[in-house]
């Protein structure tokens, strides 16, 4: 007998149908002895209805309203759920985050998990209730409703994962698993059965849009071990867990990429002491990430030509802003180019063996691919390249680390 | 400066425009210098669409699980009120039932208030915020959400006024005020200014729908000054207060009718003692509410006619019920009629003169319509007649009472 908590999404709880569906998932673990916590998202659009409701009556408005309106959302699908899970002759009750409570910092719309200490619903759950909680939402300290911002119910079954100290928590959701890289490019893409937390955290902020990066790094932190699978097929998932539990290591174990990246080269910036900081602090001020920097060697001791890479969705802002401060930063000229892509590969192998980057480069030198910017860490490597050779370049680097099927 | 309860209904926050039109009804008071609590219901056709998925997902469904999801739609609205009060420069908030706590007792679906105790509230309406709270909702012993029953939000909003000891508690609705009958069958009826507590109850139950029958005796018990008025027109409505704060009594203040009755006699009842509760109990046991009773007077001193009402919806449960007793109950035979009109003269001032109902038999002989049952209390008297003598017995009786505008 295990303490299991299942998720399903937004898809999962589509329609009332799907929600009796999901019940049926929910008692096959209650028939197999185990204790279950259910954590719901809402309902196919009521989300972005509510949120256009609050959006249309207040622009700007009181995230702590905002958020006693939108959390009504997951609290439908779980009173529904429980439900049908007593009309299967399941016993299960709701538990609103108030109710449990899930503790959260006050940051309104966007707030942070600080404690879920849930006694009376353990207690429930060792009598075999079947406990059905919203994801989403929890209790502020002003005894108000907060929302954990989009995607949020990811964090939350897995922070009640770790308070309940479940032996796992299960992410339903529309895709059957983890893959070595996205199989709508590369039909010989595999589905991994196990990822360390590592991997996934960087195919998660990499693109792979399976998991909220937020929520991996909490089953990190908390070593819950995540199973991500689908609700809509009946078949083992791909398993988040520690590296000890993963007897055979591949080197590379997938291939991220993401066309969320943009590129801005300053160039003939000044090569001084500090005139990084003096162009990397207003971007930071302005709340616009820098992920990729490379730096030129400077031809003469003058001048160098600085490039780095920004959200595209903060390309425009980020060139306004350089502009602004052209004289003071003193370059000569900058180019911007949206038509770029991040391509990654992704092991923690790759710490104890070299030569992994090599193959990347190699691979794509065979294919013609020009790189552009290289970042490295210890258990990745990304390149920038143009986004045409998206599709080439990652069938190359996924027979090249022979991961094909 | 008074402080003051606010109750909008159904179609006066139907939309996101409605709700606009609403916030601004609210500052209107605010601006008075008034500190204003609001008690809203839900959005149009939302209770209805998250009843029906009750319903759909399970037929005979927990009470609490029910009360989780349909108390959102009041929850919705509150939250975008108090967004649209911030966006008119006035200081609001949302108050959800367990926050306040509005406390009931656990007949989850149909909960009572047991207590509004609501200091943090109070205190936030001195310093000039705006309270905004859900109708129709509280918290049971349980920890869990309640919900009052149908037309719960009236009831919220005079239990709030009794709890914030509210100069007045205005009830918005889509009428402009309580007449002195049905203005769509009478066009010479006439709005009025005041009504007493006891006649607006007997109006309530008598079929005028403008305000719940449970939130007048609550009003009344409470002494909580009601006031009826529209939410689309901006005039006075009228107020539902105690005897004494209406100078000029009239004899009848108005005339209602009820088409939810049905007849049924029961011909040749053994006349004995006993024989009634032998009826009337298994009708009591059923759920079955009877209305008015008339017993004739036996012609032999064996045998007599009993003629009773019930609800029109009751009717074949009724009829089945007295069927499976016949040879128990000894009668001869049992006649029903659904084509009948409960109509009622109403009014305090006939507890201090004679000749009220003289006059009503007069002008309903004048017109040819026969009385099938008559009924009275001390403060109405009310008459059974077939139904397609409604309109005409209406407009006969509101002259006779000289009410006509």
């Amino acid at each position: 007998m295990a303490r299991i908590v299942q998720k399903f999404g937004g898809t999962s709880v589509a329609d009332l149908d799907r929600i009796r569906h999901v019940a049926t998932r929910v008692k096959a673990e209650v028939d197999q002895g185990n204790q279950v916590a259910v954590v719901v998202s809402a309902m196919a659009g009521v989300t972005n209805q509510l949120v256009g409701y609050c959006s249309d009556i207040a622009p700007f408005h009181d995230a702590r309203e905002y958020d006693a309106v939108v959390a009504t959302g997951e609290q439908v699908t779980s009173g529904l759920l429980a439900l049908a899970l007593q009309e299967l002759g399941v016993e299960a009750r709701s538990w609103l985050g108030w109710q449990i409570p899930i503790n959260t910092d006050g940051a309104h719309g966007k707030a942070r998990i600080t404690e879920i200490n849930a006694p009376a619903l353990i207690e429930r759950l060792e009598r075999g209730q079947v406990a059905v909680v919203p994801g989403f939402q929890g209790l502020g300290p002003d005894n108000r409703i907060t929302t954990l911002g989009r995607g949020g119910s990811d964090t939350s079954a897995v922070a009640l994962a770790a308070a309940l100290d479940a032996e796992r928590c299960d992410i339903y959701t529309d895709v059957d698993g983890v893959y070595t890289t996205d199989p709508r490019i590369v039909p010989n893409a595999r589905k991994l059965s196990r990822i360390t937390y590592e991997e996934m955290l960087e195919m998660a902020s990499l693109g792979a849009k399976v998991l909220q990066t937020r929520s991996v790094e909490m089953a990190m932190k908390y070593r819950v071990r995540l199973q991500v699978l689908s609700s809509f097929i009946e078949a083992p998932g791909t398993l988040v867990c520690d590296e000890d539990e993963i007897v055979e290591k591949e080197l590379v174990s997938g291939i991220a990429y993401s066309r969320d990246e943009a590129k801005i080269t300053l160039v003939k910036v000044a090569d001084r002491p500090g005139v990084a900081a003096r162009i990397f602090g207003p971007l930071a001020e302005g709340n616009i990430n820098v992920d990729m920097i490379v730096q030129n060697v400077s031809d003469d001791g003058k001048a160098t030509d600085l490039t780095f890479t920004v959200g595209k969705n903060d390309l425009d802002r980020a060139v306004k802003l350089l502009e602004a401060r052209r004289d003071d930063l003193g370059f000569q000229d900058l180019v911007k180019d949206s038509g770029v892509v991040k391509v990654s590969v992704i092991g923690v192998g790759m710490r104890s063996h070299a030569g992994v980057a090599q193959t990347m480069f190699t691979a794509l030198a065979d294919k013609g691919i020009n790189i552009q910017v290289i970042s490295t860490s210890e258990i990745k490597v990304s390149v920038l390249i143009a986004e045409d050779y998206t599709e080439l370049a990652l069938r190359a680097l996924h027979a090249a680390y022979g991961l094909d099927a």
